[in-house]
């Protein structure tokens, strides 16, 4: 195991345990709801990004910004909450959805106790008050771009081949993207660091996080089910506009015959025709371009351990296969 | 038409215009749908308490905070938004619902959005950066307790005959009381008060908004449709667990013969029934207890005249017939 990687499974620890002190013992079927799927695990790869880009401005920071962290996981929990409802998904994280165990109603204002408890945490974080104001104003800016994601991908199921790569982007940006941004970004305010500062790991955690849902779309496609927890090839079943399928759709790959339950051997001629076809590689050189902007925007930093874990982690977005 | 209720019309004048003047000219299906409910109206309440509350403290503090009143009225939008969701209501404030309008998962975004925007808002209040982090962490803690509240009503109907007026105080305090609380307490914050001054307000508004929603199910019941908006005796015809029908319960009065559809004649029956028996008027005394605690809240407070319109304001609570 990489460093990185031993540094992640500590931090994941930390934050399972700060997150079972709060959620763990909660009162009422409400909050129970709201807790599920925060405890069921995750790989807790927001906060940490918030904690390591604290770190990397000014060192030693992150030890005050452990609520400031929660808060980050929790929005990314309150926003797959909704969206299961949204995309009628019955499983998730190896346990059932929100909606499925209790109801939507339930599920609702699940999401909204979480959406609240997001914006609290924020608050409670060690800082300068006039960094816990911009903290605040950052999140809030970013939810509602998560909206306008979770939006744009929804309509793309009716405008259907329409969809370009610059709309898929766009959705990436809002849906993924934005909520990385806020992460490194909120790190760094919370540490006390400038604008400069701010900005550059902004356009990191953008980067990072649109890489990170093209790798997702990936994992979709290639992934064996016990490694991803979802079934394999579902985004070809049911049509999704990724990447894969609008690259694919520029090159004249037609993928609509695979609209249709598939086998593992139906998958598999997909995959022979899209890496045929080069569509693949061109995706994933798609991701490699986000990681080498992501990384370039950490040159404004100093040279330190944080900045090279942070390098470390938008390659290990694009590399982890789950 | 008194003063207060020439301050109230000017206010939500006001309020009106700062609301077109952010969500009047809105791009895209989602931010339309999210304004939909915001610009369709209503008393402007909460924002005509939080720029009082702040006068109160500090003459003139109320300039600088219309953001601030209008993350209260966005915050109460979005709670509308999805508990029609979840009530499966088809109109409010006499035009039809975002999620009749659109679908279930926009008005489920709808919501989520302006709920951004409250936190958003607020952060932009002109106010020093302590009291912001406050209100920002206040109005935080105020979602949940509305979620809460929500969720007890709903439960409310599988309990039934098991509801106790404890019950239903404590509902109305999270669904009603606690954000006319923070609206009162967060204008006092953000106009630079101090701990003692904050606390009474709190205990202003959340007495206040208490016998606000009493006040709204003696309105159900006795006010013309043409008033409310409301079909008259809706409450009764769906048998709901409100102060009326839980004091009807203590005093032996039968309601569940109500429980279908209603004629005008049907419900004045009922009226005279309540009457008779007392319960009306113990209903509108407990109202009128929680607005002399209100009142009295206020007696930490210099005099002024904005202090007499809060006083004047929980009057009107309970004196309104829509």
């Amino acid at each position: 195991m990489s460093d990185l990687e031993t540094y992640l499974e500590e931090t994941a620890r930390q934050v399972d345990i700060a997150l079972g002190r709060y959620f763990g013992d909660v009162f009422g079927d409400l909050y129970r709801a709201g807790a599920h799927l925060l405890l069921a695990g995750g790989k807790r790869l927001r906060p940490a990004m918030l904690l390591l880009s604290a770190d990397a401005v000014r060192h030693g920071s992150s030890d005050n910004l452990m609520t400031a962290a929660l808060a980050l996981e929790i929005t990314h929990t309150f926003t797959l909450v909704h969206d299961d409802i949204m995309d009628g998904d019955t499983t998730r994280r190896g346990v059932p959805t929100v909606h499925t165990l209790w109801d939507e109603p339930t599920a609702i204002l699940a999401g909204d106790v979480l959406y609240a408890k997001a914006f609290e945490y924020i608050t409670l974080a060690a800082a300068e008050d006039r960094a816990r104001v911009k903290a605040v104003n950052m999140l809030a800016r970013t939810c509602a771009e998560i909206c306008e994601g979770q939006h744009q991908d929804m309509a793309f199921e009716e405008r259907g081949a329409e969809v370009e790569a610059g709309d898929y982007i766009e959705m990436a940006a809002k849906k993924t993207g934005a909520l990385y941004a806020a992460s490194a970004s909120i790190g760094a305010i919370l540490a006390g660091c400038g604008p400069v500062e701010a900005d550059a790991l902004y356009q990191y955690g953008m980067n990072a996080g649109i890489a990170f849902q093209i790798q997702d779309d990936l994992i979709d496609l290639l992934a064996p089910a016990e490694k991803s927890g979802k079934d394999r090839g579902s985004d070809l079943r049911e049509g999704k506009q990724t990447l894969i399928a609008i690259v694919a759709r520029e090159r004249g790959v037609d993928l609509s015959k695979y609209r249709r339950p598939l086998t593992p051997e139906d998958v598999d001629a997909a995959i022979a025709e899209l890496e045929g076809a080069g569509v693949l590689d061109e995706v994933r050189r798609i991701a490699a371009e986000r990681v080498t902007t992501a990384r370039q925007a950490l040159q404004v930093l100093p040279e330190s351990q944080e900045r090279k874990y942070l390098e470390e982690l938008v390659e290990f977005f694009v590399r982890r296969s789950f």
